[in-house]
């Protein structure tokens, strides 16, 4: 399953974060969709469809807010030293895009950063689904509408599926302000332990208009292909992809989350676009399921 | 409800085309979110957040694909006879957002022109929730996932929603590729008449990869509020609304879509962003059912 990638995870139980790796064994064209408010992330203006560089080698996933970002500058030295990146003529600048989960009020103050950064990196392997609390998944959370004291744990989740020779696989962390519920359903899965299980969340928070909420929160994730896409046509995929935040997670996209999420495609596969979308927002929803079932 | 804004129709129920004017009494904080892949539009660069126009004067929903953006023009004229506009020192524009959907091979090709724009203008009147084929409504149809012989009529909707001061309405045209389904559920309300009923439409779908599909279809709509917003709330806002195109269509946001979200607010009514944003979504639900419930 999707030979050309490659996922590492590096975390601290103890302190509560981590950092997850997605390796493109050389690169793969790029794209991203941030749709949250308030996000954490690095070398994400490259990604625009206009502007030059259309491969890169690396999403970094990780815990530690902004200060997280820290751990893709060991993943850059760790691809430098493989002579991985985008070729400037007379050396190689490994493209390192990534985005960071809020979790330093989770267990203690801390972050990963450039060791743990190598370290994911050192633990690459194939992919594989599933999910757990594993490198960006260590200090993730779920259903902060109430703040820390009610939210539930969660973690990372990983999902693919196969059409053929398309390949699409999702991995996501979920550390959202809102509750998980079964995609297309009115089914709670994980999130704020006292109230506002219901679909009426949404009538709850209506009522909480005087309440102050500024914990912050963010769903990122990243989609990896066998597709041939253009830098475009992976920056809509990403952007259309968000569809599978809006259908599981309520509520999503607020003001307190930075929602966001990468694609990486290195193949060649022919693939129609809605085809694709429809099979990238399946595998995302799975992810997300798998992120929350601890 | 909304007493600041009023909502006009105009259509040729023969050709198959319409046109539907929001228009606020003054002027309100503009903000829009594209988020399909084949949008026809006007006046949405303005309403970048770091862009100067603030308030606008209308957003128009129309028929008729780009050839339709016309019908603005003529909205753009009754505004200057009302001495309405920004103030660019000697001289009032109006400023006219807008929109358009792809109706031309529903009956016959024919489009609002700017004499429609100017009769949906003097046809506004209060906002009622509610649904049909009027206005923009008259030539929109969804599910046409096999094209138009398989695609079941729709037509616009308005929905309203008030908690305490808090006014929220969402007005939708409804002309997507995708089915319509009640959020939150694998209930199909309306769409492809043949097959592709299922929630696993998307199964459908990602096995039909090499049908060509390249219909032009799109869901265009706008919150309208009395909540006391700024320019980059509004834009947040519209954005945040797509969570609604994203749990009662599908597929939605394809390379096939349009869709796009604009936001009139126009009052000081102070609201918790998340709880309007949830309104915002509920309302918008709403409005699309009713845009299909003919």
């Amino acid at each position: 399953m999707l030979e050309g990638f490659l996922i590492g995870h590096a975390d601290d139980q103890k302190g509560g974060t981590g950092v997850t790796v997605l390796l493109a064994k050389q690169d793969a064209v790029g794209g991203v969709s941030v749709r949250g408010a308030s996000p954490a992330t690095r070398e994400t203006d490259l990604l625009r469809s206009e502007n030059t560089v259309e491969r890169i080698n690396a999403v970094v996933l990780s815990g530690g807010s902004a200060y997280g970002l820290e751990a893709a500058c060991g993943v850059a030295e760790f691809l430098k030293e493989k002579g991985l990146g985008y070729d400037t003529g007379k050396l190689r600048v490994p493209i390192v895009c990534g985005a960071s989960i809020y979790d330093l009020e989770y267990k203690s103050f801390c972050y990963p950063d450039k060791e743990m950064g190598k370290a994911a990196c050192l633990a690459a392997a194939p992919l594989e689904d599933g999910g757990g609390m594993m490198g960006a998944g260590a200090g993730a959370t779920v259903g902060k509408l109430l703040g820390m004291k009610c939210a539930a744990k969660s973690g990372i989740g990983i999902a693919s599926i196969r059409r053929g020779k398309l390949e699409v696989a999702a991995v996501v962390v979920v550390n959202a302000f809102g509750n998980v519920y079964e995609p297309d359903s009115k089914h709670f899965v994980r999130g704020c332990k006292i109230g506002f299980k219901a679909i009426d969340i949404e009538d709850a928070l209506a009522a909480l208009e005087r309440v102050s909420i500024n914990y912050t929160n963010t769903t990122i994730g990243c989609i990896l292909t066998n597709a041939k896409l253009s830098k475009a046509d992976a920056n809509r995929l990403a952007d259309a992809t968000h569809d599978a935040y809006s259908r599981c997670i309520r509520p999503v996209h607020t003001r307190y989350d930075g929602d966001a999420i990468f694609v990486m495609a290195d193949g060649d596969v022919e693939a129609n676009a809605v085809a694709l979308h429809t099979l990238a927002v399946k595998a995302m929803s799975q992810a997300i399921l798998n992120a929350v079932s601890l």
